[in-house]
């Protein structure tokens, strides 16, 4: 990370420490610190305050909208562990699993008022253009959750379709928050739209890496159990990728569909012989060439911009360092 | 209701039967067109539009707000019902029920942002007030709910805790449905707090009804399950205001708290056994005074508006058609 990007980061994590986001009910409260308090990257508030810095704007009035972004994506995380029935969030206790789930249906509720609260507190100046981009990501947020909970419950599911999920998801926050930050910056309507494109390509860029790693990273590189996806038949790109090519060849079809379909299994033989399939059918390497060419379209878009070109490096670094785990 | 109020209605009606809410995925648009059009009185819209037109503002800007508020507040039913695992909403199934529970979160979230959405196609001149106000009820509305959970597990509820949990769960978005509609119109910030003033213990008092009715409307003036509350142990102005006062009575005491704790229970002979104490206690009275103390405030409020005499029966109308339903 940039120096800058670090100097952001502290500057979020000593907002949200001093933040109190209300009193009583206490049970409703503590859910919100609690959650607010686990750390994490804060990728997507250090991304409104660096494209706030990127086009010289006023960097202490990027915070409220970047703490609304923050409060925005914790929120979508308590309501997806609940979907997900996941027991942890950052090696802690989600807060279903620790409350309740109406407690963390209830509180989640609340961070998403908060959220537009904080980011009412914008200059009346920009404040319809910060609602608009803000309300527009979190629509389509809710949009690709809903569609990743189809793909569990359909058989064919196109990459087309699966770059459209991964865009709403996860991409277009990132594009989002890069966008408010060129708001409170007064950046021009192009330069706005320029690096959302920008954050959009990255952050398609980075869930695809999220996938390779899944499978092919060196223990020590990845926190998370490592052929996870492939246990759980996820629908990643790697696997919708080695399905789609499978097809071409029935011995390769039939053993994959078997481990797909397979009601008890190994875990650690599932995984490297699905990793053997996806060897064979070279879908590692497709799926880095997609990355690859997201990547690039991003950096395309950040050209565009009319902004000195060695204020970019910033941004290259940072999006370099998102990508920096070797897969 | 007044001939105003049905006009109203007809006009939410009608802005709601067209109303597209998005697209795709059609698994997250569609429990939102079903919820949405499930009817219902349309209370708080119609209120936000009566207000508007009592403070003699533009009835057509009115319509998004009031649009917005509906959405709110289906938003909080579809949760709550997941809370309360009710099966049935308005006589239909309940969109956990009808889909599933993530399906329900998701959708209703979206509800959440198309409703801030809808808001924020007001006029920049009023949208700071109307965020203000909207998020304000909104984060209210939580911790009205939060409250109610919590008092399931306490033993001791104070009726002044009680009486604030209505205020926040119920009264509140009543009150802000009012407020918003006179910031649409113009109205002096003074004006603004009494109607506020005036819903909030309108709606205080709706509650309370709503309790007595629970237990002692003749069947047909009421939809649901007479006793509903008796049998699940609510805790009501009725039964708290019971419990207070058995406490000076042995034996009354000993059989409420009999009742409250029963593991097995005719459902029947509990409901005639705790009404039989409700009236010896004579709490059917104490709830309708406090009600009817609520209500006087609540005209007091209206009284210090500075709008004709005469455009106030309009909403004291309306009031009073809310509380028609004789107890």
């Amino acid at each position: 990370m940039s120096n800058n990007s670090i100097k952001f980061q502290q500057a979020i994590e000593l907002a949200l420490k001093d933040k109190k986001y209300g009193a009583n009910p206490r049970e409703l409260y503590d859910p919100i610190s609690y959650i607010m308090s686990l750390g994490g990257k804060r990728m997507r508030p250090v991304l409104v305050m660096m494209a706030c810095d990127f086009f010289g704007g006023d960097q202490s009035k990027a915070l409220q909208p970047a703490l609304a972004i923050e409060l925005f994506h914790n929120f979508t995380l308590v309501h997806d562990d609940i979907m997900d029935k996941a027991p942890l969030r950052r090696n802690h206790p989600t807060i279903h699993s620790k409350w309740d789930e109406p407690t963390a249906i209830l509180s989640a509720d609340a961070m998403m008022v908060i959220a537009y609260q904080e980011l009412c507190k914008a200059d009346i100046s920009i404040l319809p253009a910060l609602l608009e981009i803000f309300s527009d990501c979190a629509v389509k947020v809710c949009e690709g959750q809903q569609m990743d909970m189809n793909f569990e419950k359909q058989e064919d599911v196109s990459i087309l379709h699966y770059l459209k999920m991964i865009e709403l998801k996860t991409a277009v926050l990132l594009a989002g928050s890069l966008k408010i930050g060129a708001i409170v910056a007064g950046a021009s309507k192009e330069d706005q739209q320029a690096i959302y494109n920008f954050g959009k390509h990255i952050g398609i860029a980075f869930q695809l890496q999220d996938d390779i790693l899944d499978v092919f990273a060196t223990d020590e590189k990845f926190g998370k159990q490592k052929g996870g996806d492939i246990i759980s038949n996820k629908k990643t790109y790697l696997l919708l990728k080695a399905v789609e090519l499978a097809k071409g060849n029935r011995f390769m079809n039939e053993e994959l569909q078997m481990w797909i379909h397979a009601p008890e299994f190994d875990a650690q033989q599932k995984v490297e012989a699905v990793t053997n399939i996806y060897n064979f059918l070279n879908v590692k390497q497709l799926a880095t060439n997609e990355m690859q060419k997201q990547y690039e379209k991003a950096l395309t878009f950040l050209a565009s911009i009319h902004v000195a070109e060695n204020k970019k490096q910033e941004l290259i670094s940072f999006a370099d360092g998102l990508m920096v785990r070797q897969i």
